[in-house]
């Protein structure tokens, strides 16, 4: 694969797929009393699955090395976009963000009350740490453990969790940017950055350049992702986001826009993806093996939802 | 130890001191923005500590080898008590059972806010499997791995999270004896089993003969807990139980009481004792390896609160 010749679109598609076939078979719809049927409609059918095909496009990066790392893959992509989607669910209850909007469908205490809605948040946690744990030999019990590790740390309170009781305790506040900064670190940083980490783990390589220069790239990635975030949630329209638009703002919630002006949160943007690109050229891998890694960071940054 | 001479209460002091000790080291008084405050109250200082005491009955009794299994054993212990205390916070939610009193004092979302309540019970969940990954090589990785594996599908749609489905569309509905069970053995036998299981494999037993009378002791236990549980909602007063005293029957729930009538329930709790007690005799553990066993399960079923 050449840089000029590389369309992601093409890379995505078979690994879409198998991240689609997977997340389906894995979230049982035979869950009691309508569980798996909600546990479903809040993963399913929806989603850009973006943390999934950081795991993939890592792993792949660095190299995978047998048919057992491949499957040990495809179980981190789909526990973090469980763990992803678990978190959504949560934010969207009316104690929360309180949106009815989430991917142009209702949300899930709206199509399934509220109860419902934290037990199915509830029960894709613990099945992201399920998927983890296969208990047929199919990945190494070592790597198991480093995946279990690396996820709980990052959707936990120093990392996901942490982020959003910031964030909820600074609504209506002005934050400076070192603040701004923690707060998405942990709040989004954590599990794309955990994406990264994982796709690394599963290929075998834990202490190592790559995983120095990966891990550097998945930072930068996350902190871009929510600046752009910040960027869309102004000029977007919610049919385009496909959630509600202009949320940040009503809320009075503090933003890179509104710290920094609309134009300047866009060269930060920018300036992001210069520095998560540096970052995969010290990795030591070749232009070539970072090739799907470079174009999702594109993805991420040139979105318009 | 002697039979006779066993007293529950010498055997349990340091263990809980253990625990208390433990979970209050554990649980990070500094995670951001009052979310560690909003933990720790969720946990801390209150609570009979059944299953992480049923962890270490369990792993004494098969025979604890070295230090790390007393390190994992610990671990497995603070996890799973974790697990319960999220379930609690969640559960007491005003979209679930919206009760405002819980251990004898105001229940997490009447003293934190129901958003912060929320962010706790997903905090805590994921700390749980944050304390059974440690990244000290404390505990052996196969150990880790083998912890998760049980936890996670215990607290998920297979076990605790499931029947707190079927325990919210039941509500006003007869069920029979079978549909009663079934919805017990998830909602709160699932997470007993585990401590017992969890014991056993910190131990480093797993396909053993013990590992299966264990495991039946287990469930028994689960099932006497649920059932004594609801002999104590009509028989006790709020002020004993540390909780609203008479909610199953006020929120039309089925319980055992309502299905056989107090006088079976309380017969069949004494016929439960029995069979978890036979079950322990054909462990092939000596009496004595078995007594703090025996008597956790004399408490449980014998409690007035």
């Amino acid at each position: 694969m050449q840089a000029e010749t590389f369309a992601l679109s093409d890379w995505m598609a078979p690994h879409l797929q198998q991240i689609e076939c997977a997340l389906e078979n894995w979230i049982d719809a035979d869950a009691p009393a309508g569980l798996g049927q909600a546990m479903r409609y809040a993963v399913l059918d929806g989603g850009k699955r973006l943390r999934p095909l950081l795991v993939l496009a890592a792993a792949q990066a660095v190299g995978l090395q047998d048919e057992s790392s491949g499957v040990a893959a495809l179980r981190a992509a789909c526990a973090i976009e469980l763990i992803h989607a678990y978190s959504l669910v949560h934010d969207d209850m009316p104690c929360m963000d309180n949106d009815v909007l989430r991917r142009g469908k209702p949300t899930v205490h709206v199509q399934f009350g509220q109860a419902q809605a934290l037990l199915a948040g509830d029960g894709l946690q613990a099945l992201a740490f399920e998927l983890l744990t296969p208990q047929d030999s199919s990945v190494p019990l070592s790597v198991q453990a480093a995946l279990v590790g690396l996820l709980s740390r990052a959707a936990g309170y120093k990392g996901m969790a942490g982020g959003q009781a910031i964030d909820l305790a600074s609504v209506g506040l002005a934050l400076t940017e070192a603040q701004l900064r923690q707060m998405h670190r942990l709040k989004t940083g954590a599990l794309l950055l955990c994406s990264v980490q994982m796709g690394v783990v599963v290929a075998g390589q834990v202490q190592t350049a790559a995983m120095l220069a990966l891990s550097r790239f998945g930072e930068v990635l996350g902190l871009a992702f929510q600046v752009v975030d910040d960027i869309l949630d102004v000029t977007s329209d919610s049919a385009t986001l496909g959630k509600t638009a202009g949320k940040d703002v009503a809320a009075d919630k503090p933003t890179y826009v509104a710290l920094m002006g609309l134009a300047q949160a866009q060269a930060f943007a920018r300036e992001l993806r210069a520095q998560a690109f540096a970052a995969l050229d010290e990795s030591g891998l070749s232009a070539e093996q970072t090739l799907p890694l470079r174009a999702l960071a594109d993805m991420v940054i040139q979105r318009d939802n």
